[in-house]
This record gives structure tokens, sequence and C-alpha cells, in this order.
């Protein structure tokens, strides 16, 4: 595999990121960790393995699992196998494996080592970087949870043909977002260029669209690794509208569905608001049309309270208030209160 | 209260630790948190209140407690009362509230803040200072947690009255061991001088106790905050030992005990092998008599495979070796792998 990034993050902790595009360098890369492993799966990338590793465990996948039993099913294991604090805790998956595996190795007799291979789209340009470990909790998404950064990502875009159209999809939502944040147009353009290229999966094409997310996504968590001076939480663009959309939905909406959606209702209230250009709002929005997201979507007026008390529940409220990231322009967002109202103008029918 | 050390620790953090002799200089210092604020007592420490705060929960007292399920229970409440990133947890209690509130914070909403009132020796002179939060796992002694100083670390003598003679003889354990580390013979020569008085917790001979105590401890986990460099390792002296003697006694013993069993252990296969010097070994000795440990216990030779297990179980080894902590002189540890037979030799009876 190729070392592409070394994304230095909290205290002297360093991220490298490798890429290779197929199975087997991946293979001979997970071989040189050697024997002192301990793999997670869930049960769709333990298929990318013709024989698993028999020190692992394999969850069942999905967004509902990402909670505090199956985070006990995976300390269980690990004491079962007698894991040491110099273990190297391995996850192979999607963005809930990633997470919980990490969350799971940063508590494991006070921190254990952890390596990602993120297996979706969704994971590889978002989970994967940027050291934040969590599961659900009661009714708020990545409620409990640590910074503890991998020390490797390894990235095999051959992985992203197993996945359906629906999860290749969901990690559009973040790239799409990544493009709005950027300091420069580069990724923009390049998703506006390239849409078909990429919605085929063309191997190459998405490998530049991958690197140059996660090149968007290193500048902000390498200016405010532990989400502490404001910028690191620039990259909810769109997440709270959108998480509190997953909630209300049981998380039956993918990730990335309800980032997109949420992206959209950050561009409208920020029209609404005068802080978004009609011109940037423009682009913007033909941008997320580009994919097949649901943007449109909207909250059925009964659901609406219950929408919003999931929106209050939200973690980045700071002081009982919840903070928005609307956008100025290309790369220029900014956090806002907004009352109820605001948010019910975009939400509901 | 009277600010006395400012601890670095992992990081940029720092612990603040300040002593009080009475309550109600306590109490006016938590009055200045403010009200952004969720306590968690035991049974045992509430009844140093007689108004308890509103935002809070009281779990049961006992090691037993220090486990999962009381910390989900920590966590639902957090966030029944809507606690927020930046809602500071306040822990009264002895080590397992210190403990477990500290995890709990160091995981809520991937990390809020955290003030320790410890209310037993045991806590104000361990669990306290460091930055090692943690719950108990499967049969592994902290076998989950994190590296989460507290901002504050609130140390009230008056709270020390509410200790029954076991409970605070259970700190005296530490307090010896910090004397054996030491770099200067002050501590150890402070204990030999002032036992009785020590003994009838005359309340300013305490104070320079637990002061010249948290000195020690200071030296350890300033050099190494995240025990990564074997020097912070050198406070287990006297753990692995005893550790696996609560284990297998299903902590029916207190911890104070169980280190105060384990000094004695460690400073024997000291003099076996060559190691620990025999006038050492002898001042040493006479210093843990001093007090009342039951240091001269013996494990039952039918229970010495389950204490083996549980000592191989113990989370301080890595890469499947169990190290040992021992003692050439005062103020002179390394570390040592023992084989079953030297463990034998000064366990059994």
């Amino acid at each position: 595999m190729e070392k592409v990034f070394s994304c230095p993050l909290k205290g002297s902790a360093v991220t490298d990121v490798y890429f290779s595009s197929g199975m087997d360098s991946l293979l001979s890369k997970l071989k040189g960790y050697g024997d002192n492993v301990f793999f997670v799966f869930d049960e769709n990338s333990a298929k990318l393995f013709t024989e698993l590793p028999n020190k692992s465990i394999i969850i069942t996948p999905g967004e509902k699992e990402k909670n505090l039993k199956t985070l006990s099913m995976i300390l269980d294991r690990a004491f079962e196998l007698s894991a040491a604090r110099d273990t190297l805790f391995i996850a192979v998956g999607g963005g809930v494996v990633c997470d919980i595996t990490a969350f799971a190795s940063s508590i494991y007799m006070r921190g254990a080592r952890v390596v990602l291979v993120p297996t979706t789209l969704l994971a590889m340009v978002d989970a994967s970087l940027g050291g934040k470990s969590a599961i659900d909790y009661l009714a708020v998404k990545n409620g409990v949870g640590t910074f503890y950064p991998a020390e490797d990502v390894l990235i095999t875009l051959e992985t992203l043909n197993t996945l359906n159209d629906k999860e290749y999809l969901c990690g559009l939502g973040e790239v799409v977002k990544h493009a709005f944040l950027s300091s420069d147009m580069s990724l923009f353009e390049f998703l506006e260029k390239n849409s078909e290229r990429i919605l085929k999966r063309d191997i190459e094409t998405v490998r530049k669209m991958v690197q140059l997310s996660l090149e968007v996504k290193i500048q902000f968590i390498t200016a405010d690794p532990e989400e502490k001076k404001g910028i690191r939480s620039f990259l909810n663009l769109g997440h709270t509208f959108g998480h509190a959309l997953e909630s209300i939905m049981d998380y039956s909406l993918s990730h990335g569905e309800a980032v997109a959606w949420g992206l959209k209702r950050a561009l409208e209230v920020g029209l609404n608001k005068w802080i978004t250009s009609l011109s940037y709002f423009e682009r913007a929005s033909s941008l997320i049309k580009l994919f097949p997201f649901n943007a449109d979507y909207k909250v059925n007026e009964c659901d609406i309270d219950r929408y919003i008390r999931a929106m209050r529940d939200d973690k980045k409220k700071s002081n009982g208030s919840v903070k928005f990231v609307l956008l100025q322009e290309q790369g220029k967002p900014v956090l806002m209160e907004l009352n109820d109202e605001d948010v019910k103008k975009v939400v509901i029918a």
C-alpha cells in the first residue's frame, strides 16, 4: 500500500493514511502487523476475506448495533483472547465498525492500539480519519465516545465494489459537504465534472475524490483535534439537521443521505437569513442535485415536535443552546443559533 | 480552600489540588462552579451534605458497583439531565466514585469536564490524582477506562472522620507504598515517627501525610502521564500481588490492605532474588508493621491456581508476560518478570 497522508492529531498522535487499489496489498499490509492483533469485522466486511483470522469477532452490521451491548461484546472477546494493552485492534468495515472498534480500543485497559480499514465510502472519507470514536447512546447519536486517533488508516478502493448503491451514495453526502467547506474549489469542481464517473465508481476517479475529500477534512481536524476551538465543529455542516432526521426515522435513513438532506436545509436557512448568497445557494444546490439524494424530503407536521426535540438533544449543544453551521459562501462556514421557527420553515412540508 | 499543588498531566492538562480542613470551605468552593454541574455521590458520601443538589445521582457504595451497569446508570442520568459537553461532573466519594465518575465524564459526549472530591484516605492519596479513570470488567480490576485528568481535586480532611477503621487503614496502604518509592526518606520517616497520631487521625498530622504522599505520586505521574515510559508503572509496587488477592477474595478485602499485603510480598521476593538488601527489607517490613495490616496473610494452597490465573490476567501485562515492581532500596524500583514458583514461594502458607 502507498502512504498518502500523515495527519497530525491529538497530542503527539499521527495517523498515516495508506491507499491501495486491490485486496492483495491490503492483506500483505495486515500480515505485517504481526500476531498481537484483534480483528473486528461485521458480517459484510467479513466476506471480503477468504480466510478469517482466529483472533477476531464478527458483529451484526448496521447503525442500530452501534450501542453499549455491541461494545461490551467486543470488550468481552478481547478479554477472552487475553489481549493486552499493546494489542492492535483492527477494525474492518464501515463507519459503525470503525467508530465502535476505535472506542473499544480507546478504553480497553485504558487504551490499546488501533488501525482502521474502512470498507465503505462513508468510512473512507469520514469515520476513519480524525480520531472520533463513539457509540450511540439512548437517542443520542455518538453520545458516548472518545477522541482516539488510529495509528494507520488503510483504504482499499476495491472494497467499494461490494457496496450497494444506497451504501455508496451514503458516502457521497460527506464528500459534498467537504466540497462546500474547502477553502478552494478543487473538490467542488471535480465533483461537478465527474459526477457520472463517480456514480459508476470508476476506480481512479474515486481515488482522486477520496483524496481531495480527505485533504479538506485534514485541514479542519489538525487545526482543532479535540473540537475545542470551534474550527472542527464546522465539519458538522448539515449534521445537526441530519442527525435529528436520522434519529426520528430510527436510523432507517443512511447517515450520508441525512447529511446531504441537512446540507440543503443549511443552505436554505442561510438563504432565508441573508447569510448565504443566492448565487452560492444555487451552485451548491445544483451540486447536490447531481447525485440521487432525496434532499428535498420534508418532515411531516405531526413529527415536527419529535424532530425539534431530537435536534435539541444533539451533542453539539453547549450551555443548552444548539449551534448550527451555515455557509456564507464557499469555504466560509459560520456558527449560528437558530430558533425553532427558522428550523421549521425549512424542514416541514 | 487552599491550592497546594498544580500537577501537569496528559497533554496540556493540569490538575489543581486544593486542601481544606472543614466542610464549609468545600461547600463554598463547590458553589463557585455554578449551575452547569452534575454530582455523583455514593450512599456514604451523600450523608456529608445536609442538602443534596438536584442534578445528581447516588450510587451504591463498594468496589462491586464499579462496573458497566453503574457506569451506564450515571450516563443515563447525565443524558436525562441534558448535561452538555461543558457540564462539570463532580464526584464526591471514595475511589470507586472518583474512578467511575472520571470515566463517565471522559466518554460522555466524547469528554465532559470533571472535578473530584475524594472523601476517603485512599481516594485522597491515590484515585484522585493522576488521571486514571476506570471500571472493573469481567474479573479484571480497572480493565476498562481512560486517562482523563480532573480539573481540580478538592481534599477536605474533615471527611475522614466518617470512615471506619478498616476504610481509613485502606488508604494507609498506598501511603506506605509512596514512602517506599520516594527518592528521599521524608515520608518514610514521617510515618515512622507519627504512626500513632496518624492512626488517631490527628488532622494536622494527616494533612502533612497526605501532602507528602501526593508529592511522591506527582513525581511519577508527571514524568509519565499515560504510563508509556515505564516510570509510572512503578506506582504498581505491591499491586500485581495485591490485585490478584482482591480478585480471588472477590473484593471482600480492601484495596489498601491488599496493596500493603502486596508490598510485603514484593519485599520478600526481592530479598529471595537478591534484589532487595536485607537492611532495607527489615526497615521497610517494620514500617508496614506499625499499621494494623494483615500483611502476613497467606493464600491457601487449594486457591493458588486461581491466584496465579488472576495475576496473569492483570492488566499490567504486556505481550503476555506479567511484570512485577520490586525494590532495590529506598526509591529504587525495578521491573521484573517472575515465574510462578517465585510467586508461590511468598504467597502460599
